[in-house]
């Protein structure tokens, strides 16, 4: 596998700094930190110089403590690391050299607490809002990227044919027992760690979107509804997969072909350049041409990579379109309270040549 | 067990919130939300209102989004709820009634763009910067908080019972295995969650004060280092052990006797009143009397409560006292870096009478 180019991330971004009419971006969001120089620690702040094209590589400086002086020179040996506990504040003073400078920050991130700290520590900086700048660079993936990404779906798919091949999906456990086995088996199968929670959603509690694993014990007959994904060099899948245990009766047959079609309906519309409300249109309006169109009860899918929400989300009321590059998810579902419910859920790279699946899970109905 | 007094902690957050001389405080970190209503929703605000004493409960309002329609209701029956998607907003333009009203707000957790867009929503509120107050109230936990503390506690010294008592430290197996089976036997002895991802650390990685689990295999003869903890409620609970595996050398038992001592040190001198450097220096001296106080590279404890590190923290530059009903760590090491390392934590109720060990696991040396 390639291994990841961060100063082309931080060339990218220099060049939406520099359009914003800036001479230097302060980061702060750890994950943003990560996607731009590879660093994990859990303090950090990353000063992006851009006032210069050709010198301001050499300017731009990551700040962390001394818990990290030998990870920050191993992961990011391209760039000259300064030590301080405060980290933010620490590039803050080393930027009053520069009176006047136009600043850009993360404002949908940072506190009203730290600017305000940042605006006494530089009092003749121009701190500007620069919201979700890097978010905007971390929505179309690159082929590293997406090859982390691949893996971590492979670990998801490979844990889930584990768990159904060893009869974990039978009459009698609970739901908070296939959950675990379904995680240790992920954490097995090599990965670093879970995307969230397992949903694991036995009977009626199918119909509940986000259901949490309780005690519930599965029974014959029942819906199974598993949402689960595994992590991979800080990079998540997601999947939904939903199975009859032991016996279909028609009603489930009919709902679960339903949100098929309309999952199938998702990810071909899944185009560059599609606005993202078209997509969810082309999904939801295969469950409400069946009559159930008030059943779907959330938006059709959303961006996953170093997050397991980012953006774009995909949603009736979503703007914006797809990009090539882009990981999403398509996950209709049809809930029918205190009977059950089915969603299906795949991640995929928007391709120009089509969609490029991740999670490889056969979706045909199964009953287990 | 007694239920939780949410009643009690908003009544205390108003008295403060009227000490600033505002007239509400608008909370929205959610730990906070959850500490004063019981709400553990991933979407919430609440507007506690201070204005007038007697009638000043019945205008405080929590807001949620429909998902958690029926949640909230049984969660929070004693308050009047909101149901809007933005949260925060909702409760400003419910505001916008009382023009110029002086509201307090988050503002170490608040964003930037948030307040900025609170000021559009209501332009004639004055909002007002109070970081910390929830917080404040929280470093004393009440008798039900330190129930769901004890049970914690409970569950981790009864995991890693189990897991020494059934072989689980031997060599041959890897950290990463270890660690897993530590975080299984608390899920399954009641915990309802991990505090935070368990640290096991053999031989020369237990000089690593946080280790992250790998592949490295246990050794006769190497140091296991074991920090972890369990939730319970919300509530988390913090721990270390440091055993010897099969056989063990001079250095080691010299090593841990020191670190013993400081440790019992620094729990003797948790008493009501105590300044936290006071209690840092008494478990630090020790190790400095020594000869090896530049082995110790970390402060001594910190509260635990909702979050796994909260204050009151406990460190030689700290800055106040110890509170009766605080509850804290004391966690003193000594690393050789390349050899292995020593830490030694528990977690402690501060009483009048002196501190309650809420960890029981003997802390005697053990060869396993």
């Amino acid at each position: 596998m390639s291994s990841a180019d961060h100063g082309s991330r931080r060339a990218a971004l220099r060049a939406l700094v520099r359009a914003c009419g800036l001479d230097a971006m302060l980061v702060t969001d750890l994950l943003n930190i990560r996607y731009l120089t590879g660093f994990t620690g859990s303090n950090a702040a990353l000063l992006v110089d851009a006032a210069d094209g050709a010198a301001s590589e050499d300017r731009t400086v990551i700040c962390t403590d001394g818990r990290y002086l030998s990870q920050v020179a191993t992961q990011v040996p391209d760039l000259p690391a300064l030590i301080d506990r405060a980290s933010a504040p620490a590039l803050v003073r080393a930027l009053a050299d520069a009176p006047r400078a136009r600043v850009g920050f993360e404002s949908h991130v940072v506190t009203v607490d730290a600017l305000s700290s940042w605006q006494e520590d530089g009092p003749e900086l121009d701190f500007v809002r620069t919201p979700g700048l890097v978010e905007q660079l971390r929505m179309i993936k690159d082929e590293h990227e997406i090859g982390l990404l691949r893996r971590a779906c492979a670990v998801a798919d490979l844990a889930l044919e584990v768990l159904v091949d060893r009869g974990g999906l039978r009459p009698g456990r609970t739901e908070r027992e296939v959950g675990r086995e379904l995680e240790f088996l992920m954490l097995e199968h090599g990965a670093d760690g879970i995307s969230f929670e397992t949903i694991v959603a036995a009977g009626a509690n199918s119909a509940i979107p986000h259901h949490r694993p309780t005690g519930a014990v599965l029974e014959t007959g029942d819906f199974v509804k598993l949402d689960f994904g595994a992590q991979v060099g800080g990079y998540h899948s997601d999947m939904t997969r939903t199975y009859v245990l032991g016996v279909a009766a028609d009603w489930q047959r009919e709902v679960y072909d339903l949100v098929a079609r309309s999952q199938a309906a998702g990810c071909a519309a899944l185009l560059p350049g599609a606005p993202v409300s078209e997509v969810d249109a082309a999904a939801r309006s295969v469950i409400a041409d069946a009559g159930h169109g008030e059943l779907f009860l959330h938006g059709l899918g959303h961006g996953v990579g170093l997050e397991i929400h980012e953006a774009p989300g995909i949603g009736a009321l979503g703007a914006g379109t797809l990009a090539c590059g882009a990981v999403v998810t398509v996950e209709p579902g049809v809930y029918f309270s205190g009977r059950g419910g089915v969603r299906i859920e795949d991640t995929l790279v928007v391709r120009e040549q089509g969609p490029e699946l991740l999670t490889l899970t056969s979706k045909s109905f199964a009953i287990v």
